[in-house]
């Protein structure tokens, strides 16, 4: 017998693949579950009860991105973190995440977004000040959260959104810049 | 008799206006010709003449908004010249705007974009340098046109896309931490 934690997780992983895979031939706008049920076999039904709509489910899928594709580092610098970080979320937004997190960012501005994205957004933010405070504790000069956020989150998505010369949005530059500012502080 | 710009400008005015005025009641992906072509009284054929698709239109709204919402400031100061700048930028990201620059920002990733808005942006870049150059020739210490973008423009829009408590993204705050990286350099 399975555990259900398993097959949650399976079928979880499976549909998202298949949200992804079909992101590659379609626009989101003509994205339907029956489309996604019929490509990752699963049940229809099981997507209408678990997700209920395209864009719940879209932003699971881009919850799990966001989670996934930048996991938090601890390299015993906060250089290291830094650049570990900020390299992981300029991957991130490249390829179908790109549209999917804007997507995401409009729904929620209409009222009719799902909380998944948020809520990401609320732990990643509580993982990053964990960074800060540990770098903090050894003794580093390290900025705040909202300057993390100010001085290399935000022009990596600026960059991402309106695009660029390959290689202008830097992350390292923007991490030596962040850490510049800690330290003449 | 009419000057053929006076009328071209009288017909850009009224569309725009009705496009403004369906996005408070529908979104964008409901949005029609034939339902801007009612609101504002321009006959169907010259929307289709003129802007053939919901999305080149929606393009030029933007683009329009873009250019009135900053209008470059010459105070004299960098300070006053700056300060003016990016609170129209952050005035600008409210409101029915927020969701069309996304949109737009998405429609390009497609390549299925127009070039309003990547003229626009062009445009503004360049205006953007002359305002610093002058600044620079008055003997102030300016920023790069670079760190301008990367340390007032990308966070007010980050705010704006992923939410903020009213006042965090302060624009007056953002150009503090420019003239100091000015000033430092």
């Amino acid at each position: 017998m399975q555990r259900p934690g398993g097959r949650t997780a399976r079928v979880r992983n499976a549909v998202h693949e298949a949200v992804i895979a079909l992101l590659a031939e379609q626009s989101w706008e003509e994205l339907s579950l029956p489309a996604v049920a019929e490509r990752s076999g699963v049940h229809q039904a099981t997507l209408y009860r678990r997700w209920r709509t395209v864009p719940a489910l879209l932003d699971d899928v881009v919850a799990e991105h966001l989670t996934r594709a930048a996991p938090l580092p601890d390299t015993g610098t906060l250089r290291g973190d830094l650049d570990a970080y900020a390299a992981g979320v300029a991957r991130g937004l490249t390829g179908p995440f790109r549209v999917l997190i804007l997507r995401a960012a409009m729904v929620d501005t209409g009222g009719a977004g799902t909380p998944a994205l948020s809520g990401v957004l609320a732990q990643r933010s509580r993982q990053l000040q964990e960074m800060l405070d540990r770098a903090r504790d050894r003794g580093e000069a390290a900025p705040t959260l909202d300057e993390l956020v100010e001085l290399v989150l935000a022009p990596l998505y600026f960059y991402a959104l309106f695009g660029r010369p390959a290689g202008a949005a830097d992350p390292r530059r923007l991490v030596d810049r962040l850490l510049e500012l800690a330290a003449a502080a």
